[in-house]
């Protein structure tokens, strides 16, 4: 018998989503557990197991799945950990891949949720039949999947593909996570764009915006959008500037790895052509006279709701350990 | 008989190097034709043939060498074409691999110098047990070669690598060649040297230095480090700001395709220590944490003289097509 089906989890900082996912990228079950209530990583995948297996019991078992896929933060393809994740309750190297092996008796694929995203784009969005390309995610941050000839880029020790901590502004806006400064992620994400809007209606107070209606708290790349769609000057400035940022930084990736396409995912895409736009302006002009008019800029392809649990079922099929 | 030797062809802007190399990198002949002599490119081929085919008789004929490596400007491996070098006398796109595989009867490998110069690297050099590096030249301008999972990184179109090119300083010192403002080229190649030296110069009329006894004509970046090495105030400035630029470009390459190891090469790496201490710090500084101290800063340990032509003939044994 073919075996028919993938697993695929999605490990975030509060939830973790599963579901059993067929090679066309239909979800054929689906449920989530708390990731942020279990001390210890045994007991969450003991959760995990408990919701899980009987799932995959209904299609057919174990020997109808080819394997389980799994993205989580600072996981590590090479190793099967993940590796001092600071959204995550477990800290140090968890070996959670050697761990699912063993308690689900399947083959179990591990990276981070930004290289999942890329290979579910590959196996099932709009990038089937384009061999580099490059994903980037722009929500609450920017995360970044690289996928040359084929195949993720994993990078030496397989944390390759932190493409929302480059710098773009040297000495400028400062992450305060990191304590970088003037890194892509401080500007192209939901996080950024609510930033640059505190700073533009600071800097000029005599300039009449609908931005002014909300509080600062209340202020988010959703009320930026919607002020933008109204005509509003200084939301639409927002959108120009997040889009030279993230327009230049796509320059830069592309004279390294020239790709064919770049695929952009996450919340901000839902800012359509007013974030895409102003990106393929910058984009163009800041790329040499032979890597113009080439690189296709595309809107993942994938349901932002199924997309984690797709991407990680994907690894199985597509990751050769 | 195993075939043991590889042509290795350098194509510069006025002269094409070319010899006769072994597995270990030995060189067994070497010699040169004018590149800037001929108008259309057949009739180079036609001086090539005369002084190299005589060499690979000498070694044994074609039924001893297991082809032609070549590096040129904008050399394109998928198709064996040169397309559009600005430095070349041969204009659009030339067919460079078929002219030669006709000609020669021996097939043809292409690429630019600076994927050449990796390749070499990782044949002959100081990364023939590392899968993941990139080469940085830092020469008149910058080159690089990327290498992933000991594969040289291509892109869709084979224009992947133009890492002098990317913007480290946005609307910064303007690229004259390529109208582009602020590129790694502008600052951290031998021509960026030159114009630091001027700039500081200029910013600093009172300040004393042992670079005023050379004429604008006669500064260059020999004789900035000639100056540092004595201990010049402005000339330690120039190479703490050039590597200040590098290593944040580093820290930038580095997040995408984390390296094991970087490996600079080119006339500025005769600086030392001068360079390479304040790109160490800078890179380090910019980097996550997950990954400082892990990625090695080296200098080439190929011979620049013999450098092109290695890098070329290791085309042969390492580029599957």
């Amino acid at each position: 018998m073919t075996k028919k089906y993938a697993v695929g989890i999605d490990v975030g900082g509060t939830t973790a989503k599963f579901g059993i996912v067929d090679h066309n990228g239909k979800i054929l079950e689906q449920d989530r557990v708390p990731s942020n209530e279990h001390e210890i990583v045994e007991d969450f995948i003991d959760d995990l197991y408990a919701k899980l297996y009987p799932m995959i019991q209904k299609v057919g078992g174990i020997a109808n799945c080819v394997g389980i896929g799994m993205g989580a933060p600072n996981g590590n393809f090479y190793s099967g950990t993940i590796e001092y994740a600071p959204n995550l309750k477990w800290k140090g190297i968890i070996p959670i891949a050697d761990l699912m092996e063993k308690k689900f008796g399947m083959v179990t694929k591990l990276t981070n949720d930004a290289n999942a995203a890329a290979v579910g784009e590959m196996m099932y969005g709009c990038t089937k039949n384009i061999k580099d390309f490059i994903t980037i995610t722009l929500g609450t941050g920017v995360g970044s999947g690289i996928v040359i000839d084929g195949k993720i880029v994993l990078g030496h020790d397989g944390f390759a593909g932190e493409l929302g901590h480059t710098i773009i502004r040297p000495n400028g806006r400062l992450h305060k996570a990191t304590g970088m400064r003037g890194s892509l992620e401080s500007y192209a994400s939901a996080t950024g764009v609510r930033e640059t809007a505190i700073e533009m209606l600071t800097a000029h107070p005599e300039e009449e915006s609908l931005l002014r209606n909300y509080s600062i708290n209340e202020l988010t790349s959703e009320s930026v959008y919607d002020c933008a769609m109204k005509g509003d000057t200084i939301a639409n400035s927002i959108f120009d500037f997040t889009g030279q940022i993230l327009g230049e930084s796509l320059a830069n990736f592309i004279m390294f790895s020239s790709p064919e396409a770049i695929v952009l995912f996450g919340g901000l895409t839902k800012a359509g052509n007013l974030l895409l736009n102003p990106t393929r302006k910058r984009m163009e002009a800041n790329l040499l006279p032979i890597f113009q008019n080439k690189v296709k800029l595309l809107f993942s392809e994938l349901k932002e709701a199924d997309a984690a649990i797709l991407g990680a079922s994907a690894l199985v099929w597509k990751m050769k350990s």
